[in-house]
C-alpha cells in the first residue's frame, strides 16, 4: 500500500515509516524539519545522536534493499501539500506532522497561536487534499489521550452513550485538554469528524497516551537508524525524562504531588498500531477514535520503578518534587477503555524493569551530550512571561498574522 | 461601566453599542469593517442602508449627548488589540469580531482556513489580552446554538451531568457542529473555558440561535442609527431572507424538507440578553454557557409564517424547495434548556405577526435595492467547487500562510 507519513522525520514517524516499509508497504515522508529547528535555536539536541534524513533513508536502503520517498514541505503550504498528494497518490496517510509539546504552547502568546495556527491550519489543509486528490485514502490521525482530560467517569473511545431526561444518544465523548497544544488537537478532532459526515472522508483518532522507549526492532538495526530521544523540560516525557535524570545523577523531578495519571504505551506498540489502523481501514463517512495505550501510570509510579531498577543498577537515584507548573488535578480517577486496538491484534509490550534498564543504560552511554539545564521546567502555566523566551528566530518559525 | 465592544460595526455589534450606551455605560467599539469589506468586494449592500461608523456615532451624539469611541482594527493584529486595552481599559468585553457566515467558510479551502483562523487566532489574542491587562473583566462571548448540532436528547447549557458506569460528573456538553464557522465557535469555546480554568479569568459564552429582527428602540430613532438588514445567501438568516423574498415576489427558498429547527431570538432580546450577563458577571474562573434563544421554530413553519402575513398584506407569496446545500438533518429532535437567561430577567420579544409584517414592509420599502442574484445558494457543502468565487481582492481579507 502506498502511505504517506506526515511528520516522518519526528521521534515517532521516523520509526513508524521503517516498521511499514519493513513490512512491504511504499513510504513516503513529508517533514519540514520543524523540531531539528527547534534544538538549533535553544542549542539542544537529541540524548541519541540522529542522522540527517537523507544519511538515514540511504542507509535504510543499503541496510534492506527498501526506498523510502523523501518529500520536504510543511503542512500549511497548500502548493507543497497538494503537490505530494498529486505525485505520490497514497492510500493511506499518518499525521504526525504536529507541534507537539503541551510546554511549548505555554511558553506565551506566540507560542499559543503558533501551535493552534499549525495544528489547525495544517489539519485543514490536508482534509482538503484528501477530498480534493484521493477522497478513498485513510486518514490516521495522531491524537492524545490528554484531549479527555480527566472526568470522573470512565473514559470511552471516542463516543459515549448517553441518556438524558428519557432518550439516549451516542456522543462525541466530552474533552477536557490541559494546555493550547492539547486543545489543538481537540480542534483537529472536530474539524476530521465533520469532514467524515459531510464528505465521506475515513478516518481514524488514535488518542494516544505518552509515549516511552528509546528504539524499534527497525532502528535498532543501525545507529544511523536511530530515531530521537528527548529528556528536556519542553519535550521530554515523563519516562524517558525520569531514565536520562537517573543516569546523570540529577533528581527526578516530578511535578507536584505526583499522583497524575496518564495512560502509556511503547514506541513498539505505537507502530504496530498504526499498521492495525491502516490494515483495518475505517469505512467512507467513518470518524473512527481508538485510545491508543497499553496501561496507566501516576507520575509518582514512574519514578519510584526508575528509582528501584537505577538502585540494582548501583545508582544513587533520588526523587524530588517541584512545584507543579501545570494546571491539572494532582489526585483524581483514571479509567480507560482502550479495547479496540486489542480486538484488531495489538500484543502489548508491558511496561518492565528491563525496558527501563535499557533506557537508562542508553543515558548513560550518551551522558556526555546532556545539558542539565535543559531539564528544570521554567515553562509555568499560570505565568504572563516564561524563561523560555522566544529569541530573535523564533520569529521565523511563526507564520505572519 | 466601561464596555468594550469587538465587532461593533456590525448587524449585532452596532445595535448593542448603542443600547449599552443609552443605559449610561462607557462604551468602544473595536471593528475591522470585514463584513463591509465583503459587500464592496461582491457587489452586494445591506437591504437598509447604513452610514460610515463615524457619522452614525456622531448622529447618536447629536441626538443623546452621549459619546461612543470608536478603534479602528483587527482582531488577529496583537499591537491594535492591546493598544485597545491599555487606552480604554474595558472592565467589560462583548466579542462579535468574527467571520460569522457558515456559508462563507463552506466555499472553498481559502474560506475555511480563513475562517477558522480569523476566529480562533482573534480569540487567542483577545484572552491573552485581558490575562495581560485587564485580568478582572468579564468576557462575553457570542456563540452559537450550532455548537451542539442536532442531538437526540435535550440540549442543555453548556454542561450535563453524566452518570456511566456507576459515576457521575458534569462535563461540557458534547459538540457536532455542522461547517468550519460553527467549529470555529466550538473551538473558540474550548479555549476560553481553558483559560478560566488556568488563569482564572471570568467568561459567558452565549451560544445564539438565530437572530431575526430589524431594529432596536435605538436603532429606530433616526435612519442614520440603522443596523445593517442582510438577504443574501451568505450572509442572511432564514426570516429575514423570506421577508425580503416576499417583499420582491421571489418564492421562499427552504433548503430540503424544511424540518430543519433552529432556536431564534429578536435583535431586541439579544441586546437584553449581552445587558443581563454584563450586570451578573460570571465568577473568576469560571466558564459559564447560556443558550441565548427564546423559542424553535423549523424552516417550513417560519416559511408558512412569512407566507400568511404576507398573504393578508395582499402579496402573492410562494414557497419553493431547492436541493439542500447543507449537510443537515432535515426531520429531527429538537429540544433547548434557555432558563438561565430567563432565570436573570429576560422578558422575551416572540415573534408576532406584526413582527413579520414589519420587515416585509421595510423590504418592500428598499425593494430597489435587492439583487435577486444573490438569493439563490451556491455554496454547497458537498462541493469541490463552489460558484462563488474567490475574486482577485478577496487575497487581500486571507493572511499570510
Amino acid at each position: 500500500m502506498r502511505i504517506l507519513i506526515l511528520g516522518g522525520d519526528g521521534y515517532l514517524g521516523w520509526p513508524q515509516a521503517l516498521y511499514l516499509s519493513q513490512k512491504g508497504h511504499e513510504v513516503a515522508v513529508f517533514d519540514n524539519l520543524a523540531r531539528r529547528q527547534f534544538d538549533l535555536r535553544h542549542g539542544i539536541d537529541s540524548l541519541v545522536p540522529i542522522f540527517p534524513m537523507q544519511r538515514r533513508i540511504a542507509r535504510w536502503q543499503a541496510l534492506t534493499g527498501k526506498t523510502i520517498a523523501h518529500y520536504h514541505g510543511d503542512m500549511v503550504d497548500w502548493e507543497a501539500l497538494s503537490k505530494v498528494f498529486q505525485t505520490f497518490q497514497p492510500e493511506a496517510v499518518v499525521h504526525f506532522a504536529q507541534q507537539r509539546s503541551a510546554p511549548f504552547s505555554m511558553i506565551d502568546r506566540e507560542h499559543a497561536v503558533y501551535t493552534q495556527q499549525t495544528n489547525v491550519v495544517g489539519t485543514l489543509n490536508l482534509l482538503y487534499a484528501i477530498k480534493e486528490f484521493a477522497p478513498d485514502c485513510h486518514l490516521v490521525k495522531l491524537g492524545t489521550m490528554g484531549e479527555y482530560g480527566t472526568p470522573n467517569i470512565p473514559i470511552e473511545e471516542g463516543y459515549i452513550e448517553i441518556t438524558h431526561k428519557g432518550r439516549t444518544d451516542t456522543l462525541p465523548f466530552p474533552k477536557q485538554p490541559g494546555s493550547f497544544y492539547h486543545l489543538s488537537k481537540v480542534h483537529d478532532s472536530h474539524n476530521i469528524h465533520f469532514c467524515c459526515r459531510v464528505w465521506g472522508l475515513r478516518a481514524t483518532d488514535l488518542n494516544q497516551g505518552v509515549v516511552y522507549g528509546a528504539d524499534t526492532y527497525e532502528t535498532l538495526l543501525d545507529p544511523e537508524l536511530a530515531t530521537r530521544f528527548d529528556y528536556d523540560q519542553v519535550y521530554g516525557t515523563a519516562l524517558n525524562r525520569f531514565c536520562a535524570q537517573a543516569a546523570v545523577g540529577h533528581p527526578l523531578t516530578i511535578y507536584g504531588k505526583g499522583g497524575q495519571t496518564r495512560g502509556c504505551i511503547h514506541v513498539k506498540d505505537t507502530v504496530r498500531c498504526i499498521e492495525l489502523a491502516i490494515e483495518n481501514p475505517a469505512a467512507p463517512g467513518e470518524f473512527r477514535v481508538f485510545n491508543q495505550i497499553t496501561e496507566w501510570f501516576s507520575v509518582a509510579q514512574l519514578a519510584e520503578r526508575v528509582q528501584r531498577v537505577g538502585q540494582k543498577m548501583g545508582l544513587d537515584v533520588q526523587i524530588s518534587h517541584l512545584p507543579n507548573p501545570r494546571v491539572e488535578k494532582e489526585e483524581h480517577f483514571y479509567e480507560v477503555v482502550h479495547t479496540k486496538l486489542l480486538d484488531l491484534g495489538l500484543e502489548p509490550h508491558l511496561l518492565d524493569d528491563a525496558e527501563i534498564e535499557r533506557m537508562i543504560s542508553l543515558s548513560m552511554e550518551h551522558r556526555d551530550r546532556i545539558d542539565m539545564g535543559q531539564i528544570k521546567p521554567t515553562v509555568n502555566w499560570r505565568a504572563t512571561e516564561n524563561e523560555v523566551e522566544p529569541t530573535q528566530t523564533d520569529a521565523a518559525l511563526l507564520p505572519a498574522t
